[in-house]
């Protein structure tokens, strides 16, 4: 990754809006030699054949949003590192990328971030200038996304960041451990090891765990092993756009296919993260991909996407099943937005889609 | 529109599948003529180029959605009629193609169905054979889509009738007058007339409207326009995937461009149908486009669409204004679903729309 690289996308995305992106843009710099092959059809049925066609950018968003949907596919979205050492090498820009986002962040809402250990993980404790009076006895948890791989250290905690200033609520961020020196279940279990932690302190009416992609499906992971193990449930839960099912069978990952600038196609980087992750594991344990399993129980839960989301399908499939088991589950799908780009920092519609999560916190955990 | 298509369409689509399609199928037999232009880029920004592709059918739907799914363009969805005979023509074969989709839906729910007039206007008073115990007092109010112009007389009672039969609760579907001969605001006013009738007989808030497209454009519209006139509003609302901007300018009706299979894009039917229907009126003032108006106030409101629906924007923009302006609004969004499609009859998906939207007027109706 040459520093010339990152400068010619820094014209096409001002630095304040590469939180989410800055990872896949890192991956631009790898070479493309590996390629998966498109899924075949899981239905027997007829396949449709699409046209080529112009897909402007939408006049129905601010100004700022309209040119994240501009932005061309990120450079080598589909060039997938062949060996450990690249992938390591890929998480590293994927926190270099991100950091002068983290850092206007953490300047726009004058956070206090310390960093500490839980139960032996390494989190963030992110804590606003300006607590508000209903959530000074709550807490939120956030757990980053990046395909199990990207954004470690404090490039994970930008989400968390962005929570912590919009809901004006303390948040913990989990810095946990990520493929492909630590594949499944090591996230996971630095996820309900920091959870376990919390509630001793905390009463878990209170706290609320949230996160976008991996984040979002480790946060629905977290909630099925809970039950499981009989440890208790958090308040209110807040996946977004959850990266659900580790088959990638969901139909906006063909539908949206060219169309989601973020993650592009199921050949995306994320796409062999995540396998890297699961490793041998079967990837239809619900504890890799929470859409198999049973949503009986679940805390309530606020699902956040994009029409362009390449996961879409994942979100509205995952409130579906929370629907169909009784749960509590709202949904908002913001006009024109590909895979995760509700976390570009300050645009309007992120003020929005953020918002409405806090207010869900807000409606949902007791105080 | 000859024997041998309907013979021809229903090879794919079983009977009690069509009573949506319809429409548009019955404009198979009309001559391509007109060809409406693709809009320009609502943005300056630089449109995104997608390449030509396969779009299986997915997996994760029932067997019955997945036929849905893989059904062709409807011949002749971009076939528009030029001049009023020819659409009345039109009108009166959508009629005749719904009509096996009708009997099957109030024979499958046992519905007694009488004819009637209020305020002038034909309604049809759709009664279940069981009503719910807390239904008794309450009232949904129908209003049918069909582009302004599709579906007369009985035939756009399917979508009462499903609700009917789904929400045990009585129904009465407005018959409303439309384009060509009675363009805007001939079918506002027939809905408003029928409204003032049962305000006289009901509680409001013991009342909710609904309806898909265009009847979820009219239900929007009704609501701008009670607000306006200070005439009572029910108490809650369902427009599903409203066709609530007539600029036809939401991201989705480039994104899902020829992925919908039931619209296929903005060339269709229904953009000329409902230009027709707005006639030389401004299509931005709010009683037809009612995304342009203002939210405040409105009953709380769910809100249905697809992940392949080309108005999955309108209907999220809708949402958000909604909530935006404070209002109770949920949104559910269809696994591969095009537009329309959640009233396929006797899916198991169209069970869950239903039961969603039946049990939002439960939870929010006066009883």
């Amino acid at each position: 990754m040459s520093v010339l690289s990152f400068a010619a996308i820094n014209k096409q995305l001002s630095l304040s809006r590469r939180l989410f992106l800055g990872g896949s843009l890192a991956a631009a710099a790898l070479p493309a030699t590996a390629s998966a092959e498109e899924a075949p059809p899981a239905s027997a049925l007829k396949a449709r054949q699409l046209p080529a066609r112009s897909l402007p950018v939408p006049g129905t968003v601010s100004e700022g949003l309209q040119a994240v949907i501009a932005a061309p596919y990120p450079p080598g979205w589909n060039a997938l590192p062949e060996d450990s050492a690249t992938w390591k090498d890929l998480a590293a820009k994927s926190a270099a990328g991100a950091a002068p986002a983290i850092a206007a962040i953490r300047e726009h809402f004058g956070l206090t971030v310390d960093q500490t250990t839980m139960g032996g993980v390494p989190v963030f404790v992110i804590t606003p200038q300006d607590i508000a009076p209903e959530n000074r006895n709550r807490l939120l948890v956030h757990i980053h996304g990046g395909g199990y791989v990207l954004f470690p250290g404090e490039a994970g905690a930008g989400e968390g960041m962005l929570m912590a200033g919009y809901a004006r609520c303390k948040v913990v961020s989990i810095d946990y451990r990520m493929a492909p020196d630590y594949p499944y279940p090591a996230a996971l279990n630095d996820v309900m090891a920091v959870w376990g932690v919390l509630l001793a302190a905390y009463d878990p009416s209170k706290m609320g765990i949230f996160g976008t992609s991996a984040g979002g499906a480790l946060t629905l992971c977290a909630i099925h092993r809970a039950k499981a193990e009989g440890i208790a449930l958090p308040g209110a839960i807040a996946p977004g756009s959850p990266l659900a099912d580790l088959t990638w069978s969901g139909d906006s990952i063909m539908a949206n296919a060219y169309v989601d600038n973020a993650l592009v196609s199921r050949r995306s980087w994320a796409n062999a993260a995540s396998t890297l992750y699961a490793g041998q594991n079967d990837p239809r344990d619900p504890l890799l991909s929470p859409i198999f399993g049973d949503f009986s129980g679940f805390p309530p839960a606020i699902l956040t996407s994009g029409t362009r989301d390449l996961l879409l399908s994942d979100t509205v499939r995952t409130h579906q099943k929370l629907r169909k088991a009784g749960v509590t589950a709202a949904l908002q799908v913001l006009e024109g937005q590909s895979h995760g780009q509700y976390l570009s920092p300050f645009l309007p519609e992120t003020d929005e889609a953020f918002g409405e999560i806090a207010k869900f916190f807000s409606d949902h955990l007791a105080s």
